[in-house]
């Protein structure tokens, strides 16, 4: 029978206060792809197209998938909707990431305006061992061990981070990624309502001065870290990924597929990884 | 002379305290769409296409495209890229958010990634007047005066989601979003690693329950509040969109022209309003 994914699931991390550490098991909130499908009555012929891949936490994915549609548009009312339903024709692992949509006959929707606003992740597949394997196809290589940092320097990130961002000090709004070299010096800062956009910039500007790979540089994030972003970082080679908040279980599983260093809930005093922790000493 | 987008915008806010308020000049972080454009040549002709619009604070936008580029897989090294530059063809309103990015001549790549990863924001126009634009000829129309809610109930909201986000206790990694009544009774939660996704869920839920539109209903939101997150609030027609977090420009002037009150940095003893503040009771 299959079974839904989970919206929580158990990762191996290591607490490290300074001068110690200790393993343990803990609870990381799920991510996963959804893909969302419609089916449309067009001069009686059942007409079907994929919407949207959105990364998500399990549950609610009905939820979600209406939700999507009315904010887009596309259903306006309850009856709208003739049929929501998991996709039980493919494998197990599938099954509960794909959502069907299927629109009462008879309903009028603008086909250009879905066009228009069609969008996916950069992740293909739709379960997250199928992302995790497309960025093998797409040829990224595990990253190499030479480079590490001492625990005390990924303390002082947050600090280091916060006392550089001007605008965030006015406005309080912006996401804010900070690269930094193994002895913490703070080498590019760049901020963005966004936070994929914020470490897009950052990468970007090494990218235009010529300064890509970054095997020797840590990045640190002021929110969560999620999967694309650690994506991001595995394109650019980045050893070290540090954040102020906490992975999702996609972003620590590519992690540790890739041998990325990766810090959540980094404080002055301590932090978590998630992932390759022999790069950092302490 | 064309100029270009501030990283910042002023904005008028009331600062409601329990029994008193002050209006006040504040500083928003800004937001503006960011259209890519790329340029290559096939055969000897030039091919340009529109790559993706998102959601940025203006500045280091020349870092942004590379940088996105990058990441998908586009560029790999500096001398792949020939130009980047801004689109000075256009009007002085969207100059500056578009940025076009000229390959070099002989450089392959692979379109149909191009075509597979394309995705845009909801929001079409690339100005924050045109996006505004774009959500009155979708038929949105301007939320009524009617409902209101006490000063008091809004200060509850942020410790009524902290102590119903079971999940967000174990993992601290899920965006939450809220439901409440004017009393400040909580209806419905949903979380997700997608603050998107979060709000998406539960205006779903709504939905599925034929229980639209929202008029009477205070959404609570556990970050900031973007223009993307108010274009969804707008459609369901919820009249209060509160958040733990600061809004953006665009999330403010959506909230202005379509008079939802748009209440940010929420704590037990006070918040800030930063758009129809006359819902507010204290």
């Amino acid at each position: 029978m299959f079974r839904k994914s989970p919206s929580q699931v158990e990762h191996r991390v290591t607490r490290v206060k300074r001068g110690s550490r200790l393993e343990e098991e803990d609870v990381l909130a799920a991510e996963e792809p959804l893909e969302i499908r419609l089916i449309w009555d067009e001069g009686g012929q059942a007409l079907r197209k994929s919407i949207a891949v959105t990364m998500r936490t399990p549950g609610s994915d009905f939820e979600l998938a209406a939700g999507f549609l009315y904010g887009e548009g596309i259903l306006s009312n309850r009856e709208d909707v003739a049929d929501v339903s998991y996709c039980m024709d493919e494998d197990e692992e599938q099954a509960f990431n794909i959502v069907t949509v299927t629109l009462r006959p008879g309903l009028e929707f603008d086909i250009a305006r879905l066009e228009r606003n069609f969008y996916t992740t950069s992740s293909c597949g739709i379960c997250g061992k199928a992302a995790l394997e497309s960025l093998e196809v797409q040829g990224c290589q595990v990253l190499p061990d030479g480079f590490r940092v001492a625990a005390d320097v990924v303390c002082g990130l947050p600090e280091a981070l916060r006392s550089a961002q001007a605008v965030f000090r006015k406005t309080g709004g912006l996401h804010a990624s900070g690269l930094f070299d193994r002895e913490g010096t703070l080498l590019a800062l760049q901020e963005d309502v966004g936070r994929h956009n914020a470490l897009d910039k950052l990468i970007g500007g090494q990218f235009l001065a010529g300064k890509l790979p970054l095997e020797d540089r840590v990045v640190m994030l002021s929110g969560r870290a999620s999967f694309e972003l650690l994506q991001k970082a595995l394109v650019a080679r980045i050893s070290v990924v540090a954040a102020v908040g906490a992975p999702s279980s996609l972003a620590a599983e590519l992690a540790e597929a890739y041998n990325i260093t990766l810090a959540g809930f980094v404080r002055a005093d301590g932090f978590n990884v998630y992932a390759a922790p022999q790069r950092i000493d302490n």
